[in-house]
């Protein structure tokens, strides 16, 4: 049985686990993210000694450490360029973690991470050409094709509405900032601001997550329930784009939208299916929740090792 | 030496030439498309044995034949499934055309063998990710990933602006609405007639091209040149969407638009690269006319020959 590290770096956690071939998770950490970018090596590397102990395994026992980073990658050179959510600037990681603990490892996005989780260990298994999508802060892509990483694809970056709303990247109309919990939140907001009802007017803004829409339509909300739709409108023009230019097997899609009903999905997956391309002569793609939920970041770390062997 | 049959279908001639390896054309001749869609396999049939005895070569000294076809194309099955350009529907022509002369035959989407095309012999050669588009009719797009292609890439149903121009694929705001001669055209038909300076009031709408625009904004008309700035506005909007999803060595822009001045490409350039995810800390992408002119077609429609070796 061969084992891995997967490490994944979080803007406040740093969560580790030691994972066999088959996506079992031995042992598994975490630690507090320290802002300093200097302490992530270090502090992966005494995590990933730890996770050793635990599991009574040798450090020659593991094939390889994968370690996932929210940011701009440089996997050849084994360099963080930039991060969003850590203050990261040109981190050659991979080599500070190397001289700590002495195992090949490769890094990645976090996003092309969580594709390969799911191409190893969860819902893509077998498949050869995947579109991974995360909502969240903002919106990651992971893209596989010929079982292979398209290493650092900004699928949230497409530009789906000129001259739109801009995004933090600094271009305008970006799909993020439609299809991103923040811009849900933001929508939501503004949606409720605009027309109250006596649901909408007893939720302060200060309360407004990304499930808050979500959860006002299920208890029969109209305004809510418009939001919602606009709001998987939004999702699923990004995945039509995708599934233009891809043509993956299925689109996978992660982060906090995941937890939600299937019927939401089935939404997504009509909406976008009706944009794709040549779509009354093609088959409709399959778009669903990805499998791995909590431990995805963990997973998907290692499948980082896995994919480089 | 290897020599290939480059096969380029269009919707007006079948072109055909006897390429060698390293690109020169031997023999080059064409006939017109029938509209039958039984007879395209038979009448490219007839062109190749008609190449090999210009030539002077066997059948035997043909490694391979390309077909590049404008349409969506099963390249596996050898089947075309349907061609805007062409009446075609469901079109088996890979087996069709082996039948009368037996060489290995691939087929493929015409803006995939351009790309092709680029990557051997154009400006792509020894490169290994490079985005093609072509500003046609339509607006099409050939991807090399790892230098190989990745087959039906439908990049001009990006869609760039939610609610925007109906495309003629059904979407609204497809970026091929606005990037393409046809929609130069009408673009550069609703300014002519919005605003009128002595030079855009002598312009029926029937004289309007692709070429209009431009040929007026060179000879100093404002009106034009707002029409050019707004159209290479759109055109670098895509291909920002397509850097940021692939991150290619270079852009190479085909079709029409390749015949203008350099400074135009510089100007896509500069639009395009401002857009892209992280331009602050990258180096700008190359976007540069294509290399391959007249013989794209069936030079490229060699290129899925070679490809498929």
């Amino acid at each position: 049985m061969k084992y891995y590290i997967g490490i994944d770096i979080g803007g406040t956690t740093i969560k580790a686990g030691i994972v066999d071939e088959n996506g079992n998770i031995l042992v598994k950490d975490a630690v507090k993210t320290d802002a300093r970018q200097e302490r992530l090596a270090p502090d992966a590397a005494a995590l990933a000694e730890q996770l050793l102990i635990q599991a009574g395994l040798e450090k020659e026992n593991i094939t390889g450490v994968g370690m996932g980073i929210p940011g701009t990658v440089d996997a050849k050179n084994g360099i963080v360029r930039y991060s969003n959510n850590i203050a990261i600037s040109d981190l050659p990681i991979a080599a500070q973690f190397r001289a700590l603990f002495d195992r090949p490892i490769e890094i990645g996005n976090d996003a092309d991470a969580a594709a390969l989780g799911e191409l190893y260990f969860g819902s893509a298994r077998g498949m050869q050409n995947v579109v991974f999508v995360t909502l969240g802060t903002g919106v990651g892509t992971g893209i596989i094709i010929n079982g292979k990483l398209l290493t650092g694809s900004e699928g949230g970056h497409l530009c789906i509405r000129t001259d739109g709303v801009q995004c933090t990247c600094g271009r305008h109309g970006c799909w993020e900032a439609y299809a991103s919990v923040t811009a849900l939140k933001r929508q939501t907001h503004a949606a409720f601001i605009r027309r109250q009802s006596p649901m909408t007017a007893a939720v302060s803004r200060k309360d407004i997550t990304g499930r808050t829409a979500f959860d006002c339509a299920r208890a029969g909300d109209e305004i809510a329930a418009a939001v919602v739709e606009r709001y998987l409108g939004y999702v699923a023009e990004g995945i039509a784009d995708l599934v233009n230019v891809f043509h993956p097997e299925c689109v996978l899609i992660g982060g906090g939208l995941s937890n939600e009903e299937p019927k939401y999905f089935e939404r997504i997956a009509a909406l976008a299916n009706a944009e794709v391309f040549g779509h009354e002569r093609l088959t409709p793609t399959p778009i669903r929740a990805a499998a791995l939920k909590n431990d995805a970041g963990l997973l998907g770390a290692a499948g980082l090792a896995i994919a480089a062997e």
